[in-house]
């Protein structure tokens, strides 16, 4: 593409350089940009600078927020005695909106990944550790992708923490509500009779 | 989705607020801008307000450009008595791509379409005429797409142009080379045969 601007050319690279953004939408969304009114586009430069500037990784548990300690930990409300091990801040995100968790969070930042340079090292596993030794934990739930890299993350997880005091769990594989059996894969189908649960367990709420 | 931070909440909107971006996609994105280093996010949110402050619509043919006169319209080897009309500059790139026009352009900046409150006071019509009266314009090319709302554009132009002494031609309808004949449809086709052309014009190149 051969624009007539290089500020154009600039604002199309910035957006083209953003995951599963290509020129032609990249395009696109800046000529969107340049139909708005000028305090508009400056206000939504400004928002990508506060981003960078203020946003935090809490201390306790790597959520995102604008304080040093992120909300679900300050909380009162919140058993402190349960942490729920995720992959990134989206899966906070997905097990806060179901409700059925009131335990804290410890983002690992990742899985491990080999294949994509991803060590154990990359991720905040020691803090984790560091946060069962000293805090008074006595569950820690795993609840990655049901993936090679989760699996894998999963495995190193448990022989890291295995021999401290603590119960460790993860979250239920199976057939999803609302899934028809003739449709799921067969792994799934199988660990979810192996795993097979008391009935009443089975009731949706 | 209950975001841990107002930040994260406001460059998300931001993003969100751009065509086809939901509030998923614009998570993902800002996720990503968060694992980038401050300096890079920092010029991220540069280039938009550079855009918007520097970026100025050509006093002639509104293409966009870092100058008040675009490089098209500047340029020596341009065929200056000819104004190829496009909607859009998007228009303006693809045609360039082809390398097949050596005149000038005009950019009307929308399509006349009453249903989204966009009528031929909103577009540069007027301006256009104004070109075509004091310039040296002997051709007038359409170039708009195929639809509805282009055909109503392109009539109201040629009822606008009709007066003045200028030839108003439309870029060519028919089969899209690569095309096959079986699943063209009906309207297509049978302008195509109407509009039939001597046999030299059909070799490509």
């Amino acid at each position: 593409m051969n624009l007539p601007s290089k500020y154009l050319e600039n604002a199309v690279d910035a957006f083209a350089s953003l995951p599963g953004i290509g020129k032609r939408t990249a395009l696109r969304l800046t000529l969107h940009l340049l139909k708005k009114d000028k305090g508009q586009v400056l206000k939504f430069a400004d928002t990508f600078k506060d981003l960078i500037l203020e946003v935090k990784s809490c201390k306790k548990c790597h959520n995102l927020s604008d304080q040093e300690i992120c909300s679900i930990c300050q909380s009162p409300k919140r058993d402190t005695s349960l942490i729920c091990v995720v992959e990134d801040i989206r899966d906070i995100l997905a097990i806060e909106s179901t409700q059925q968790y009131k335990g804290i969070y410890h983002v690992l930042g990742g899985l491990i990944s080999p294949m994509d340079g991803v060590g154990p090292n990359d991720l905040t596993i020691t803090h984790l550790e560091a946060r069962v030794k000293s805090e008074q934990v006595t569950e820690v739930i795993l609840a990655l992708s049901a993936t090679m890299e989760g699996d894998t993350t999963n495995f190193y997880l448990y022989r890291k923490l295995n021999s401290l005091e603590v119960k460790i769990s993860t979250i239920a594989r199976g057939i999803g509500i609302g899934d028809e059996l003739e449709y799921t894969d067969e792994i799934t189908l199988g660990k979810s009779i192996l795993n097979r649960l008391p009935f009443e367990n089975s009731l949706t709420n």
